[in-house]
């Protein structure tokens, strides 16, 4: 049997094939375009930031790339997020030393593997460094970058915790800016796994977890029993009520701004505990990550301090060759 | 003026905006796959591994995507570079320690946001380690997990450098499997920019780059005079040609080839010297990188030792929580 295709039949198909094209076209621009526009989640920030600090900002090219590239990696890595899942922001306090650009570099490409992070980063100085800012702006990563200088009469007292005033102010930040998203404190001399971070994404109220090399026990992690926290495992317990480090909790911020007053307490090594108590936390708001706390995903590496480098060093005969450059550069 | 369309004439557009159509489509296509298949550039390395090893390897899944990845992130990075530009095979010797697995995740981490790196993890050791096997696996780079042991003979000789028989395993495995390339050693505790990788694809015959962080100057760098190196500056020079940190140079596989009997010496602080000076290297081969040697892309960090993680820590009564297997998996 044989079928002869007159012009009708003919143009009737090409028309079908076309609508199917076009549909087809028009529906996968439609799942791209999505995808770009909620990465990332919070416009009002990026947008405020431009409004309110000289320091550089993401540039909105970049943000479309990321946002392509979030699509990506998705939708293969396994993980089947909701689109509508927030945003991490996660709060390095940090502050000039021989080991800053090394450290922040290193968090700077773990936290660049993720395409759903905030990186507030809030120096303990009067003013912002450019070496930092240029490191924030290279990252491609959404990012806010202020000062908070620890008030002089706090400085070096030994009753005072370190990072208090930089956490602080951008607890002040988040509330000012920031509706929805979950609240990390990652200092730069960590080291963090990234499968940490996509997990952090779930916490409703406090999520917490295991912290390896830390004090005398080497680690620190919430005891878990039948998927609930029933205690801290923690070299120093004393009168804490939650014996976590900062980098072993996280806090959704709907949590967070139940406690409008809630902050940082100046006492150190209770700046957690009092933090966590604060905010009206009970054990029964603990939610364990890693496994139910069997995983350590982020270590408390320290980094040695080295040698400073010194222009005593410098050879003679050396001023027309790189070596003063570099020093300039190193001792910037 | 009005045109009246035939059905012929209708059916000539609609062929003709098909054929458009279709064009568009195989071009864009073809550039995809083409993309696709030129990430990895060697395919002689992952075949290999797969018949050689029962370590992990790379999925080919994952390498289509990470190949999707590279297309657009090459593509948008303002970096340019040709499609044939070579492989970078990072060489890191490691040995078991309570830092490892911190440092080993933080390095893999950086090197996840390259798409030119072929990862050589060689384990001072007589076996591989399964949970280093996995981070590897997670990582999605291109890699070869192999387990050299220094001979007991030598392991407590303070005349012997240390890394020396698993960097040299790493030299014999890649001239059995690799003809084009650059070799750079990166330890698993410095720090890296990933500016660092990229520039060291360069790489005609030896690149040299300054090392923050290191011995008592704080920073060792080659003096370079009018974009020529002209000589070390380095905390220890003594009998050295080359003062340069292992983490300081990088060789094209094709001037490490012309000596196919080079090797790493045996003989402690000497180690770099010696494989440069084997190679038959002369300082007019030497290629400065960072802006002429001006800028630090590579830290000597060094983790600090954290106390070691111990049963006797554990509280009684924990044996119904998650405690006893958190300790399993940070003791393995």
């Amino acid at each position: 049997m044989s079928v002869r295709f007159t012009k009708t039949m003919l143009l009737y198909i090409l028309l079908i094939v076309q609508v199917i094209q076009i549909t087809y076209y028009l529906h996968s621009n439609l799942l791209y375009s999505t995808n770009i526009q909620c990465t990332p989640e919070h416009p009002t920030a990026v947008h405020n930031i431009s409004d309110e600090t000289e320091a550089p900002f993401m540039l909105g090219n970049s943000s479309l790339w990321s946002g392509l590239r979030s699509h990506i990696k998705k939708k293969y890595s396994g993980l089947q997020l909701p689109w509508s899942s927030p945003t991490v922001f996660v709060v390095t306090p940090t502050y000039r030393r021989p080991t800053q650009m090394a450290d922040l570099t290193r968090l700077s490409q773990t936290l660049m593997n993720l395409d759903f992070i905030f990186w507030l980063v809030v120096e303990d100085g009067e003013t912002t460094q450019l070496p930092v800012a240029q490191l924030l702006q290279r990252s491609g990563l959404p990012h806010r970058y202020m000062a908070a200088a620890t008030p002089a009469r706090y400085r070096n007292d030994p009753d005072v915790g370190r990072g208090v005033f930089n956490r602080r102010a951008a607890l002040d930040w988040l509330r000012a800016h920031e509706k929805r998203g979950v609240l990390y404190f990652a200092d730069d001399d960590n080291s963090y796994d990234i499968r940490l971070f996509q997990q952090i994404r779930s916490t409703q109220k406090v999520s917490v977890f295991p912290v390896g090399m830390i004090l005398e026990y080497g680690i620190s992690s919430p005891i878990v029993r039948q998927h609930k926290v029933v205690g801290f495992h923690d070299a120093f317990q004393a009168l804490r009520k939650f014996a976590v480090d900062m980098a072993g909790f996280a806090v959704n911020l709907e949590f967070l701004y139940r406690k409008p007053n809630a902050t940082i307490p100046l006492l150190v090594s209770y700046l957690e505990d009092g933090f966590l108590r604060a905010l009206g936390t009970s054990l029964d708001d603990l939610e364990p990550l890693a496994h139910d706390c069997t995983e350590v995903l982020v270590w408390h590496t320290r980094t040695q301090t080295p040698f400073s480098p010194n222009v005593a060093h410098l050879p003679p005969h050396s001023n027309d060759t790189n070596l003063p450059a570099l020093y300039a550069n190193i001792l910037a």
